[in-house]
């Protein structure tokens, strides 16, 4: 389901009042989760300029009907792309015909090659700056509106059951590639419409590298199996990790086992409204510290979830530029030790702040 | 299969070449289709830097173990990021240790925030320059090598099997979605890694939308239906799309059917060594104008096809940045007709560009 129509009309008009504070006459929004947050639409490319009291879609040709949806919202207009015209001249055709001024752009979606297309399409205008923007759409986004939590309660309840189904099933002698289609097809039976990202199942001494990508590698008896999957349920992505013992593993990894899980406890517990990203990392690190196992502990406590797999707020020691947590924000919650040849250890879950603390999306049932 | 590491040393050193050929001391790789034809391995975060006579792969914690399968490449070695450090300050302290100081950085792959976060933690350095690169390793990955041809070859006989097995299988009655899910199992079947991008089964009016997502809506007898869809095979993408009537279409139907054939026909034709894409591009146009459907063939007739789904070339109005055809280049032919509120058809296979001519890599089978 998309969201609806009112949903993205509120949206619209915050984001139009956001692109005032910023001090712009105009954001011009490239950022394809940016996009889709704003129309409901999810496009390979396309443009949204957005006024203090307009909304301007750019599509090209082969979403002429698609961008008539967006044309109904309020305030909204399509400005379709002639064919062979590029993007960045149809930016500046825009800018040209309304004598915008002060031109944002968002930095962190538009490469340093594109801003150059644009300014040569733009040519000499001294009556028009092009400035760089960050962080406008990504600020609403950051904190998820009720629809969206809905989706994300659903979607979490959804990888939480999937999980349960594949731990029952994973045995030694499949190979990594074997679980993880296993897993692919245990997300669709459960009506997400993709996986969210590659899923990863890292057996063995291989479950050292956090980003493995499966192999015919076959499980083996007594071994740890790492696995890391989710699914995207109207667009909104959900994630979890589980390592399962297979059989009777060594003491050294039964401890990683136990400390991952005590140190995700304490990063969940500190997980609040108020608290900084960084105190819910240091929660966690503290643990893995405390058990000899920080310098094996090397990526962030986790990461925000929403219309992307990875975006605001980012629980890591460098986490804090963007303030304190909210209610409404989502992320992931996930500790690892990984020590190279031998093993790792990753257990992951999502949380959504509340007025209070922490609400689980993913859990063990 | 990663490539050989003999491949992986003849692509490092034509890299170095060319960077030496592009007047810099030194390339910074971002891109990951780039990280991935120069390293074999693929990464979500990475940076390659290459200097006429070494190479550094600067990868964070997560890839420790990855990367040090690449140090044994021939002049490589790893400069792994310090804990918290970011790829921007781990590249500007390897340029200083280096005193490098034309420094290249990919401006298609690099965001305006990027290139404005790597200048500030350069700070004030006269001695060293950043500049903008464009495509020095694309333009080496235009041309598919032996090995990767091989690939492609193998992926579009494993796709071309996958489309006679759908084919058989689509029925009116079915949803969108089921009929995509079917493809997407069929892929796994046939070895894909994965699909190449979102499958797309577009049915009765959905078909006039070029970049639809499937529904819930049955397909119904009498109508087309728009299938496209493509596997990964060893990092590599293939694309295939067919149309099909589920009984007996309407005239108009027909027509659009046998006229796109027959524009995909004259496309093929002129594709060959020495001929411009813009050339292939106009003969899929120019039957289509001719049939009176020319303002319905609403995008350009084909894409690049490698590690990326879209990438060089692209064969279109505006195709012809990069000069003529040479062998070993690959790319989907998929013109198109898109009529809104009514239907569409689409028909595309991937070619070859051999010594002679253009060899189909996908076929009706």
């Amino acid at each position: 389901m998309p969201p609806p129509t009112t949903r993205l009309a509120v949206r619209l008009e915050q984001a139009r009042a956001a692109v005032g504070h910023a001090g712009l006459d105009v954001l011009v929004v490239f950022g394809a989760a940016n996009l889709a947050y704003l129309t409901g639409l999810r496009m390979s490319a396309g443009a949204l300029a957005l006024t203090r009291d307009r909304v301007f879609l750019v599509a090209d040709g082969r979403y002429a009907d698609a961008a008539a949806t967006v044309a109904e919202l309020p305030h909204t207009s399509v400005a379709a792309l002639a064919t062979g015209q590029s993007y960045e001249e149809g930016i500046v055709a825009l800018a040209g015909s309304h004598g915008w001024e002060t031109v944002g752009l968002e930095a962190a979606h538009v490469s340093v090659a594109r801003m150059a297309a644009i300014r040569r399409a733009a040519g000499e205008s001294p009556e028009r700056r092009w400035v760089e923007s960050e962080g406008v759409v990504e600020g609403l986004r950051v904190v998820k509106d009720p629809w969206e939590q809905g989706v994300l309660r659903d979607a979490g309840a959804r990888l939480s059951a999937v999980a349960a189904c594949i731990l029952a099933k994973v045995s030694a002698g499949q190979t990594e590639r074997q679980v993880a289609w296993t897993i692919e097809v245990a997300l669709h039976a459960a009506g997400f419409e993709r996986p969210a990202f590659e899923t990863i199942v890292a057996s063995g001494p291989l479950a050292a590298r956090p980003h493995h990508r499966p192999t015919d590698r076959r499980l083996e008896k007594d071994e740890l199996v790492l696995l890391d999957f989710g699914g995207v349920l109207d667009g909104y992505s959900v994630d979890l990790s589980r390592t399962i013992p297979l059989g009777t593993v060594d003491p050294a990894s039964r401890r990683w086992l136990e400390c991952v899980a005590t140190a995700q406890d304490a990063a969940i517990e500190a997980a609040a409204p108020g608290r900084l990203p960084s105190a819910v990392d240091a929660a966690a690190r503290r643990v893995l510290d405390g058990a000899g196992l920080g310098d094996h502990f090397v990526h962030g406590t986790g990461h925000g979830l929403g219309l992307e797999i990875h975006e605001r707020p980012t629980i890591g020691p460098r986490g804090d530029a963007f303030g304190a947590l909210q209610p409404g924000m989502a992320f992931t919650v996930e500790p690892g030790v990984y020590v190279p040849g031998r093993g790792g250890v990753r257990i992951e879950d999502d949380v959504l702040i509340t007025a209070t603390g922490a609400e689980r999306l993913t859990f063990d049932s």
